[in-house]
């Protein structure tokens, strides 16, 4: 990578509009609506009381995949997303426009044949009153760009999961075709449509977003804690373990602390870990 | 109803942009990518190699619900979709802007307190080229308005079923939530999302749209005889006879007599008849 152009690396405000078309369409992408005769699921996909996902922020004003600009040096084909935080600061609204503000945080030297980490953090700001709803960071692993002689540096300390049995166990069931609606909210990466795509990098089939997977945490803790009250959300991180498979189940164990829950989610079927040191934030 | 209004009423045109997200989430409300490993059947539903649903027609270029006008004098709380029918000229661009051109062709009286029949037509015309791309037809049963003095005029013959057992069988599942999938599409009527709704104009809960069902049939033909080319559907129509509850599975039973198909659907597990008289014509 290189470094320098790194550090003083400038993002354009990203300006997204979007519409309660999106909102619902982001909301059906997670499987909500899975009961449509529940009124409080029922919320988030129909226009008549329609509240937004609050992890719906992590694909708004996005500002594309700009590690692929060969002025970055990054080697992209071997980046993963590593983790991902969410604050809510405010109920993002169910249509307008915002603006999305990224910037480098910081890049941690995990050295020569190790890689490194980039930290990115995006605010959503209200295009219309200035108001940050929502700020968004993520980690990404670049595999191929450690030994840039930058310091190792440490990146936020994951949430620990409880010894004790969870408090609550939730499992969402994905449809095969899961992956095809959630695309339609803006990550067109064919890795998730396209059968040859997925085995030209080593799957048997196209993957779900790592992000639908995290939205899903999102609505695991939105039905087990919050009886889908989107405002009680006020936060969301996770670690990324294993890519999901469009059609499989994903069991959410989850741990209650007062306002702390903590969560991991795994595919029964496959006896796999796919997100690991959750944290929700309640408000 | 106001028959003098009727004959001269005039209907703007309507222009109708759409994008390849538009054509890609119509064929997901129609449950287009339940399997996304086959290659053909993923091409309506990804955007490398599109194509887009023959039937998508029917909600191009809409000139919306004005049954409701009151200058109609139409009761449209007794009105029901009757038939439609189609034909397609040249295969539905996956992007672009269409005009809808409707009129009336007839209006058939069957008498007081029998109702009138309401037959309208409308053209997709493509806004760059001029050329007529299908024409969409159909009858509105208007229960409220018979004996206005009409004549009680023919409607279009409907296509005899063979007495011979189906050539194909087809089962199409839906999901629960299929109609909050289809009504993106642009039919936000919330007697298919507000189970209250529903149940105040006597459904135990939201029905399909008719439409949806409609689309149903397309895919059933794409899958049963057409190896999913869309090209070769270039007719399709039908008669409602009843509405399918989404989570339902729609059987279709299949006739060939080379390029004219016959069908009609069920819903075996509430043994309903839900569509008639189905014909389809292959290219």
């Amino acid at each position: 990578m290189d470094i320098e152009a790194l550090n003083n690396w400038k993002f354009e405000d990203i300006e997204h509009s979007y519409t309660e078309r999106d909102t619902m369409l982001y909301a059906l992408g997670l499987g909500f609506g899975e009961d449509p005769n529940d009124p409080k699921e029922l919320a988030y996909v129909y226009e008549d009381g329609l509240v937004a996902a609050p992890s719906m922020a992590v694909i708004l004003g996005y500002p594309g995949f700009w590690l692929k600009d060969p002025k970055t040096g990054i080697d992209w084909k071997k980046v993963l997303h590593g983790e991902q935080w969410l604050e809510v600061f405010k109920p993002l609204p169910v249509a307008g426009t915002v603006i999305g503000r990224t910037s480098i945080d910081q890049i941690s030297d995990k050295g020569e044949g190790k890689g490194a980490v980039l930290y990115l953090s995006r605010d959503i700001i209200d295009a219309a009153s200035g108001e940050t709803l929502a700020r968004v960071k993520m980690s990404t692993f670049c595999r191929g760009d450690g030994g840039f002689g930058g310091e190792n540096l440490p990146g936020p300390v994951p949430a620990v999961l409880p010894e004790r049995a969870p408090d609550h166990v939730c499992d969402l069931t994905t449809l095969p075709r899961q992956a095809l609606i959630y695309r339609l909210s803006g990550d067109y990466n064919p890795l998730h449509a396209d059968p040859e795509v997925a085995r030209s990098v080593g799957f048997d089939r196209p993957i779900l977003h790592g992000l639908a997977t995290y939205g899903l945490a999102g609505r695991a803790v939105l039905k087990s804690i919050c009886d889908y009250d989107s405002s009680r959300l006020v936060g969301l991180d996770v670690r990324f373990s294993a890519p999901v498979y469009p059609g499989e189940t994903v069991r959410f164990e989850i741990w209650e602390d007062n306002k702390d829950v903590r969560f991991r989610a795994t595919v029964p079927e496959r006896d796999v870990l796919v997100l690991n040191n959750g944290a929700a934030r309640l408000a």
